[in-house]
């Protein structure tokens, strides 16, 4: 019998897609790459997972799990065919328990809509990425999504308590639960998170929450010199302040943002810092003080403050412009996330300076500079063999700059099919086969998301 | 050769105890149970590790990795004979980063002296399980150790950031980093940590410090009806306060340690809640307020508070003397550690009550209520086979209320060779088995730490 046939009747004809029209919406994600499915299947619960899976081994035939499609690094590509299997059906959010302050929620719940339904309760699910009104939960988990939040409240895998997932041999189980702490067995449940779809399909997701903080303060800190500003990041930390976030721009984004989106920023600043504290209002008060007061001291040559969400969101509509001005530029926007310890941020932005001179590249520095998350951005042309070939160049030194820092690879967008020639660096030949020996042992088959992660 | 000769080879005949008199020094660990090894080794770098294990794969020999020895789970018992493993003799310090807030340790380092290293810059290490003068980080990174700071800090997963580690076959790998966002290859870290030592043996940890919260404040709350006292528990957190620390304890604590402590509390009462709340000074004035509101609410008969480092001593003093005042009862403790939802403790403290009754035992309720890990201690007589008889199935039965209030079977002591029988009625035999495919693939002669998490 026909996959397809096989399929329809595990969820219904309605739920199974084979048309090349229908195929080439899940062909791609958020990477430029393109790689059709033999067939799309939309299943609508775990019990319908788990036969697809065990079919899939019978037929021997690759299962790609995807969610929204957002990814960076090529986590949900379908890169040998076969099923893509889309989990956006799968989107109730079951419960809002907020004596426990725990959500459990479906895989194809979109993030910012978990946002909204924990705040109506004064709750808060803080993982933010950048695509958190489109992306889902699903997909958060499998590469454990962080966010600009990062670093005052921690990543996905900080609020994932439990799961229930499906084996890549078709197996339903649970881990974790609705406890702080729990250290029954192994931690299957941070072993899934950000395991890529590779080890298994989340079908139900125990999500931590957290009292919604009351208040939030912004600063915006300009400076003449982004190696101040680099220190000013340091002092904050220094003076016991944990932001809710940090976010830094270069000189190149400074200048794209106001040539290309009418930023008010002055254009010949050469570092912008976007910090919020956040918090009861007694402390954040003292604490926005003492943010000010560090950036001052490393000679900001302006701070301003905002408490009101309009005042806010002016100071925030410089950062946010940068990805929309960026791609007025050139087509194609290749965005980096390798991360570095905190205090090397200033030694990652002199080395990326240098990569960006040496290879004639628009390299753009923006990102999470309180968590060493710096997003380098190049903007290319595809179309352009020569340019591309330095890009590729280019994106190689930026990976080792970081591992010689004392980095990774990979902060929030994971590894995918984009970054699996650089683990070797990172793991070396025994760490990487520590992690091949766990993936063959729960998926002899290799039918769960292959090519991911690892090189072929 | 013989396997003491080729391991004083390896790590200098003066680091290899093979006489009855060391042996039986670590025989034993926190509980009452006492297996002999064959052979004592204390090796005094991952590279003495790692030629270990490849010995003990070579000449099929278990190997027992223990630190201080002051786990409740028996998790470092050498149950088959073979080799011991003592950690303690790498205890360095190797580095406290205070830019990047991170501490670079050896297995062995004391938890405590870990805190008070840290402190002197201002930093803080949260977790801070009971034993912390005593137990190391080694071992508290192999049982996911916790302790009251969890309900508002978390655990020892929380803090750990990277590991180097020697795997079962004897290799030495690196996981994680110094960066809070690390999302490259699967969470290794995270699996290691509360793996019981059946994984691999750290030899490195890098620990993820925070600052040290300016100020402390204690409220100590008297209950007429303990279940008051649990509704102000969850009082407390619906107004958006994380403390710091949350102990509760029942009326038969209360009477014992009024009884064979002299503790200042009144012996008719039915709870005492002691709260912690801690950070900048405004918020932690605003938060107290708070807490003592919420106690009143719920008809506290007494609320008080305390700033200084002698005030809040004395109302700890009641809670610090229940385990010490417990042993005068009767000489054997049996310390469980089950945990629940927090919404579900005080459904939970009354199966306790029903299960004190049923099975006529001296069994007392305290613990840390705000996250639902209650340590329910059963006094007994190891010498009377009729009253353990009644501890054994007591036992049994609080597993299973846990359970089935939606709970785990180990909040922080972890499964060693205590729980074993138990993990099927959490897990099922697929989780189960999804568990013992990963052990299989990373240590397949089963040499590290057998008999450990899974029963055989």
């Amino acid at each position: 019998m026909a996959l397809v046939t096989r399929l329809g009747r595990i969820v219904g004809e309605h739920n199974v897609f084979s048309s090349r029209e229908e195929r080439v919406c899940y062909a791609y994600d958020g990477t430029f790459h393109f790689h059709m499915p033999d067939v799309v299947v939309k299943p609508q619960n775990a019990e319908q997972i788990a036969q697809i899976l065990k079919l899939a081994n019978d037929s021997n035939t690759p299962v790609f799990p995807r969610g929204a499609g957002t990814g960076l690094s090529g986590g949900s590509l379908p890169v040998h065919g076969g099923i893509a299997m889309v989990l956006t059906g799968m989107d109730s959010i079951l419960e809002i328990d907020a004596g426990n302050q725990v959500a459990v929620v479906e895989p194809g719940v979109v993030t910012g809509r978990l946002h909204a339904a924990v705040a109506e309760q004064e709750l808060f699910y803080p993982p933010d990425p950048a695509s958190l009104d489109v992306c889902t939960i699903g997909g958060n988990i499998a590469e454990c999504a962080g966010g600009p939040r990062g670093v005052k409240y921690g990543v996905t895998r900080d609020y994932v308590l439990g799961l229930e997932l499906v084996t890549p041999t078709g197996d339903l189980i649970k881990t974790g639960g609705k406890t702080i702490k729990n250290v029954t067995g192994y931690d299957l449940t941070r072993l899934m998170v950000g395991s890529e779809g590779t080890l298994g399909i989340v079908t139900k997701a125990l999500l931590r929450l957290i009292p919604l903080p009351g208040t939030i303060k912004t600063v915006l800190a300009v400076f003449d010199d982004l190696l101040q500003a680099s220190d000013a990041i340091l002092a904050v930390f220094k003076s016991g302040v944990i932001p809710a976030t940090m976010e830094i721009m270069d000189a190149e984004a400074i200048k794209c943002v106001v040539e290309h989106a009418g930023a008010r920023l002055p254009r010949d600043a050469d570092a912008v810092l976007l910090i919020e504290v956040d918090g009861c209002p007694a402390a954040v008060e003292e604490e926005v003080n003492a943010v000010a007061e560090a950036c001052l001291q490393h000679r900001a040559r302006s701070v301003e403050t905002a408490s009101t969400p309009e005042e806010r969101n002016r100071l925030w509509q410089a950062r946010r412009a940068v990805s929309p001005a960026l791609v007025k530029l050139k087509p194609t926007k290749i965005s980096e996330d390798a991360t570095v310890p905190r205090a090397q941020v200033p030694a990652m932005i002199r080395r990326l300076q240098q990569i960006r001179e040496k290879y004639d590249l628009n390299l753009v520095i923006f990102g999470h500079a309180g968590d060493g998350n710096l997003h380098p951005n190049i903007i290319a042309d595809e179309r352009d063999a020569g340019e591309m070939a330095r890009v590729e160049q280019a994106v190689g030194e930026i990976f080792q700059a970081a591992l010689e820092l004392g980095g990774t690879l990979s902060g929030e967008h994971g590894i995918g099919t984009m970054k699996t020639p650089y683990m070797q660096a990172e793991f070396g030949t025994q760490g990487l086969a520590y992690m091949r020996r766990i993936k063959k042992s729960l998926d002899p088959n290799n039918i769960l998301n292959p090519g991911k992660i690892f090189s072929e």
